[in-house]
């Protein structure tokens, strides 16, 4: 019966299939297919095409050109070994934009889809599933009053958590503008890094919380009773500093159904560009709240005229308050080539004047996931110890 | 600065920026478009087509032709309003499949990505997320000392288990070959539906568990430590019968970590397809395990000679061990179309031959997700009451 099924199943697989029985096609193309010397073969079969490049951010002029070889068949590899990394990539066939059909793994970052792979060794390895104790990942919804939602958010418990009958330390981790609660998790890598680190020993066991900082929204589109909607960042954040105001209630609700350690000393706040900025607001404003601060490439908001809210008035005098109860690490990190760069460098610049002390990292590249995962697996490691 | 972020970011988009800064791009194009009376407009800009298609399990052709407007904007629009449901979709441009740029919401169906998007009302209302209260869904891993894997299975928990202090009616919801552990929930929409079906009042509150059923694998290919490869259910299934041998350990590990009711009233199991299979294989060998048990579109074996495992061994006798205990409910549901309708019309005159009462359903269309979802809608409702 097995066989019969199998065999019926390779048979019924074509392009309008799924009107009448599910799929279950394969792509003969092996795409991409990582060399043992870590270069990388693309494949697309697109015979009617006059040309077909790759665009992906391992390309150093963003596009390169397939050649096409037989049964059009067209191929490219590329002409180096590429770095441990998660990559992302697309075709573009006589203009067009396309994902790669012989490749099911994707990322969602805002409004693009782009397929994914990763070159293992080194700071690879942190973003592959690797045979360690694996933490559970929840979508869980809680009620915000203060912005009048049934709210989605991500949650990482780690390996053991279940069952330790232990408290851990909880660390908020805060997206980017047109990001959501499962960018962290799936751009970021979450899991995957730190189910690693704390199988390294490298980081303590800790909850992650994963929140949707779009104070206007729900939850991610596809979740969410507003229906899927593109994403738009240029209406989720809604009214500003609601959800900045609204954090605490997401802290006292973790607290409330999770093993927490309730206090400062057991709770981290990071975030990514708008996460950093909410970051920012957020361990000012409420000063005894948390006790490892992280900036990632941030954006970095110190002016009081004409504050939209009230969470974004006095700002200096309140990070003064925040500094003088000595929180243990306050980290700021940011790529050179960043178009927040000037920003933070003016932002650390008010820091210093003021003797209020801070970490600093710096390293190359711009706006990007590549850096928040490397700032991620950073930050997280001192955290708690 | 929010604006100043914002007028940036729009700046930076193009195909190659992910480069060096992260992606906000947003397609100009609503696609699809859904009409106030159902019908649905499906557009995509490619000025260089000779021909463009759509090929959607709601055409009754398997294909349409999109007309080419202003600006190299294709467009069709259905003919007549699509009924509530959940349909799939992807563009042909010059014989090339591609997914549509201006949609985010995707399937995986296997090895095949597809678009999606919801009519409502009826059934389809059944598949929204609605303002109801929602449900966690983790997902989880455990140690199989059977199949020799730490595996990872989805654990969908109703509103208000974390804080009820109750325990818990369980349901163990199986996947159909080429699935996995995301199958029931991505394409089976399970949050959903039992969101929904409990806010209603038709279902009572219950632990789904959606194990991975193939007994090779840990996990779905893209959080396999066997590294992004391409699902291959060729391989996937593994031992004959070790899925099915290993079923006790998954239970044991949910009563173990979940307040569950740890009888045979407190339990129920179904699957589609080879799930449907391990489902009458699971029950029998183990026939004070559940007291509801489903069959969808089941992969039926009754056969004995030659048998590759112990578990597919003197099936019917088992089946009246089974059948001699009364369970609650034993429930075979298939469409008119589908590819094993008629090695279900024989296993029901097995059990008709043999007094062994069961429940029937049968409706139009075949081995597809569209019933799936139905019977789901259907059989939750019936357990537990």
């Amino acid at each position: 019966m097995k066989k019969t099924i199998t065999f019926i199943a390779c048979m019924l697989f074509c392009i309008a299939s799924f009107a009448q029985q599910a799929l279950w096609g394969r792509s003969n193309l092996v795409s991409p297919e990582i060399h043992d010397n870590n270069t990388v073969t693309f494949r697309l079969s697109a015979p009617k095409a006059v040309k077909v490049q790759l665009t992906g951010d391992f390309i150093a002029n963003g596009v390169a050109d397939l050649k096409e070889g037989k049964d059009g068949v067209w191929e490219f590899t590329t002409p180096e070994p590429l770095e441990p990394e998660l990559y992302s990539y697309a075709f573009i066939v006589d203009g067009l934009r396309m994902l790669d059909p012989s490749n099911v793994f994707l990322n969602r970052d805002v409004n693009t889809i782009v397929n994914i792979f990763i070159i293992g060794g080194g700071q690879g390895d942190l973003y592959k599933v690797n045979n360690v104790p694996h933490g559970t990942v929840s979508k869980v919804w809680y009620d915000s009053k203060v912005l009048e939602k049934k709210r989605r958010m991500t949650v990482y418990t780690p390996a053991g958590y279940e069952t330790s009958g232990k408290r851990y330390p909880v660390f908020y981790l805060l997206h980017g503008s047109g990001g959501d609660e499962e960018a962290w998790m799936d751009l970021g890598r979450t899991a995957q890094i730190m189910d690693n680190l704390i199988a390294q020993g490298k980081a303590q066991p800790m909850i992650v919380v994963m929140t949707n900082g779009n104070g206007a929204r729900e939850a991610t589109p596809s979740h969410s009773s507003e229906g899927m909607k593109q994403p738009d960042n240029r209406t989720a954040r809604g009214k500003a500093g609601a959800f900045e105001e609204s954090f605490p209630e997401i802290v006292n609700f973790i607290d409330k159904n999770y093993r927490t350690i309730k206090k400062k000393s057991g709770r981290a706040i990071a975030g990514l560009s708008m996460g950093g900025g909410h970051t920012l607001q957020i361990s000012k404003e409420y000063p005894d709240m948390f006790d490892y601060v992280g900036l990632f490439s941030s954006s970095v908001r110190m002016s009081s005229n004409n504050a939209a809210s009230p969470v974004y008035e006095n700002i200096l005098e309140k990070l003064k308050v925040q500094f003088a109860k000595k929180p243990k690490l306050y980290w700021i990190a940011i790529g050179k080539d960043d178009f927040l760069y000037k920003a933070n460098a003016e932002f650390r610049k008010v820091l210093d004047e003021n003797g209020l002390k801070y970490e600093y990292f710096e390293n190359g590249d711009g706006h990007i996931w590549r850096n928040w995962r490397i700032y991620l697996s950073m930050f997280a490691p001192k955290l708690f110890k």
